[in-house]
């Protein structure tokens, strides 16, 4: 039985094993107090060795980081804080941890230092709490979508199309590093490698996602996707987690509702299931936020800015009444913005939170971005300068969701493929689904770990994935 | 409203519009009829179009493959094998299909062909079943392991270690292919590359799993792995997608009790969710089965196969008892068997069908493998020769799941890795997990496209994953 399960128990003498590692041992008298945790929840269980009940030998072995079993009859707990505990009768120790050694000893670590040792820091209170929540939102993610009948579809992950445009991409090969084949002008012959063409990881499982739409209805991706952009920033991983739903016959207005009523759903989730590490994880972001400067402080709480997402009709209006509200804006006439604002530009996370934050005081939706900043394959406006894009902007985060309804007119497509420069032929699948058959369909992506940053009130993206690969870092 | 939903309901001449793409129109006397399907069920809906009801010029449109919206009414419909039909008065066409070039004409395609036009096969009735019980085989997964309090973790897709040794391995790299920087001994200087230096897709995220088992107790991944094998077979994918459980303080015994309740589960979960899906594949293997010769053919039906799963107790028994019951078998002193029989040997695929399907007639478990054809990470048993390994053999298939109970003794597994040439350095954070708080546990792979090919009765691998990547293939 885990200790989440154990805690929830009616004590009445019964005979247990509890097996878990010690988070602390601490002892007063001739009384051993052992504080055991398994990950099940954030919560340990304390267990009472009174002594003479374990040898001192043992005991000795009982040290922060160390693994043990213990073995004991549940009580009622004497100590505030808990419901029951453990009298302990004994223990079996299955690892040590060496106090000289182990790197976790019960204080304050650093989040960059706790980077530097990701193997071991899911055995921290903030991390096993992310991982938590992470895993209630990958639930949530997977439920709304089965609960709506959308399909979940694995889209490939090495792609042999470069036609997304998403960002820089790495390549996938097995031809030697050094001396590989050459074609006749001196250039590597990928013909020899692998799949006989050049190949690289995907950055977005959108255009298959579509043609999974245009058979099965509705669908989504969820899975890794990969940026070989040299960004060493709080907000950016060289490979992530990807949501991608796509669905035929929605049209802009369709996928608002959509992106709206699916991130209220997995943040209602993770409240509802997550509100013992939601509560932790926000006294952390509490106690962070009081070293910070006065200005600089979050005016909400992490289960406020959660809410504020949850009860908010989400604002949605396009992006040229966005340009006007912000060039009338006291804050941009005082010149108070860092970026220029007028139309036709990409708006910065300042100009997008001070839409959500303090102009609405709601989620923002914006819609009909100018063409030019947006990608090839939104469906184009009647004005023919804008496209049916929709962003998504929260408080703190700024842009969450990118999406939009998809061009679905064969003409218009190749039009816009030429102008931006994509070879007919590296996406001619793509361009059939609007030959045979074409819908009107629509869809977005969300970076899964921008939600977990979200959830958590965490501020660095390394910490809310187990293993982070950015520049130069790809250990573990 | 979706087709599957409208099937179910009582006609009372209520108004609806349905969208989908057409599979067949047929024209009798004056009526149209129109078989129009939308990727939520297998089933069709029939639209019925009196004479004038829509214009001469519309209908010529509706053609196989046309998405189109009939607006009508539902009425209890005249023909067999359907309770409702939409009795149209008019249609929208969203996009056409001309006959002359749409390849999904209404007749028999080979899974040849259809794995040329992979972008379109989803709109075939096969395909668009197989790919509705992948999603409930996944869904399944992620429900099973929610309900039973493991986290889902996601691993690292691109490594920098290569110690884990299941295969080999596709470089990631943003090194120009042609001229990369070079070190002064002349191999390429790895240290200029994104991550500093040489990385590879992951080829299993057991090592990282158990990371996280050593914190939250249980936890499991489910995500795309790679092999770069040369492979051409019907059961090789280079990309596809694994689900790996590991879990704490689990012994071999358990780990065989959760392989065998997690695919009861997904198998009964597949039959409940996707029955009609898995009638339609069911009939579809027994015409395939028809083409074969008499000694080919399976002797059981598709579900048939599914129950002797779920309703059989797996049969468990050691390497050295199997290899014993192999020697002694008719089949082998006959010379049957195409491979030879001893102790020492990897079992081949004819071995463990024939010990499921003709000598225990129900799934098999073994387990306690010899040490030197296992992966160095697995626990020595006492004898010193064998290991706690666990292999699960169904029908027809053979291996499905691989797994072991893990080494947990630090000098042991320094040993291990020693003895198979794995650096030390290159997976210090694995070893470290033994020596702090180091606990007994178990894990295992199960790869998702092996048990969607077991539960679709399809033969090819390249047929359960929406675009297969092989040798010489990454189209789409």
């Amino acid at each position: 039985m885990q200790i989440k399960e154990i805690l929830s128990l009616s004590p009445s003498n019964q005979s247990l094993v509890i097996k878990g590692w010690v988070r602390t041992k601490r002892v007063s008298a001739n009384v051993a107090f052992i504080a055991l945790n398994d990950g099940s929840t954030i919560h340990n269980i304390q267990g009472v060795v009174s002594d003479g009940a374990v040898s001192e030998e043992t005991l000795k072995l009982v040290t922060t980081g160390a693994c043990i079993a213990m073995t004991g009859t549940l009580i009622p707990s004497q100590g505030q804080g808990q419901s029951v505990e453990l009298q302990v009768n004994s223990i079996e120790v299955y690892g040590t941890a060496d106090p000289e050694k182990y790197p976790l000893q019960p204080k304050k670590h650093s989040l960059e230092f706790l980077r530097e040792i990701a193997h071991l820091r899911p055995r921290t209170n903030t991390f096993s709490a992310i991982l938590r929540v992470r895993h209630a939102l990958a639930y949530a993610v997977h439920t709304y979508f089965n609960q709506n009948q959308f399909f979940y579809l694995h889209t490939p992950i090495i792609t042999g199309s470069d036609a997304e445009g998403a960002g820089e991409m790495f390549r996938v090969t097995t031809l030697p590093a050094t001396n590989p084949p050459l074609t006749e002008d001196g250039k590597v012959d990928f013909k020899e490698d692998f799949f006989g063409k050049e190949t690289n990881l995907t950055v977005s499982g959108q255009l298959e996602g579509e043609l999974g739409a245009m058979a099965l209805s509705k669908v989504y991706t969820f899975g890794p996707t990969f940026r070989a952009e040299n960004s060493n920033t709080t907000r950016h991983l060289a490979e992530f987690w990807m949501i991608e739903p796509e669905v035929a016959f929605n049209e802009l207005e369709d996928n608002m509702n959509l992106a709206e009523d699916f991130t209220k759903f997995c943040i209602k989730y993770a409240l509802e299931h997550c509100a013992d590490d939601i509560a932790f994880l926000e006294k952390r972001l509490l106690d962070e936020e009081k070293t910070k400067k006065k200005e600089e402080q979050s005016e909400l709480s992490l289960t406020e800015k959660l809410r504020f997402v949850t009860e908010n009709d989400f604002e949605r209006i396009t992006y040229t009444e966005a340009i006007n509200i912000l060039l009338q804006s006291k804050t941009h006439k005082q010149g108070k913005f860092q970026y220029p604002v007028e139309w036709g530009i990409d708006l910065q996370s300042e100009h997008e939170r001070w839409l959500v934050e303090k102009h609405f005081k709601k989620p923002v939706i914006l819609t009909n971005y100018p063409k030019d900043i947006k990608a090839f394959y939104m469906k184009l406006d009647e004005d023919g300068k804008t496209v049916r894009a929709m962003d998504v902007l929260f408080p703190g985060i700024g842009e969450i969701i990118g999406g939009s309804q998809r061009e679905d007119d064969y003409e218009k497509l190749l039009q816009r493929t030429k102008e931006v420069g994509i070879e007919e032929e590296s996406i001619w699948w793509y361009l059939e689904t609007r030959k045979f058959g074409s819908a009107p369909h629509a869809g977005f992506g969300l970076g899964f770990e921008r939600l977990v940053l979200f959830v958590t009130g965490m501020s660095n993206i390394r910490d809310v994935i187990p293993f982070p690969r950015t520049p130069k870092t790809a250990e573990f």
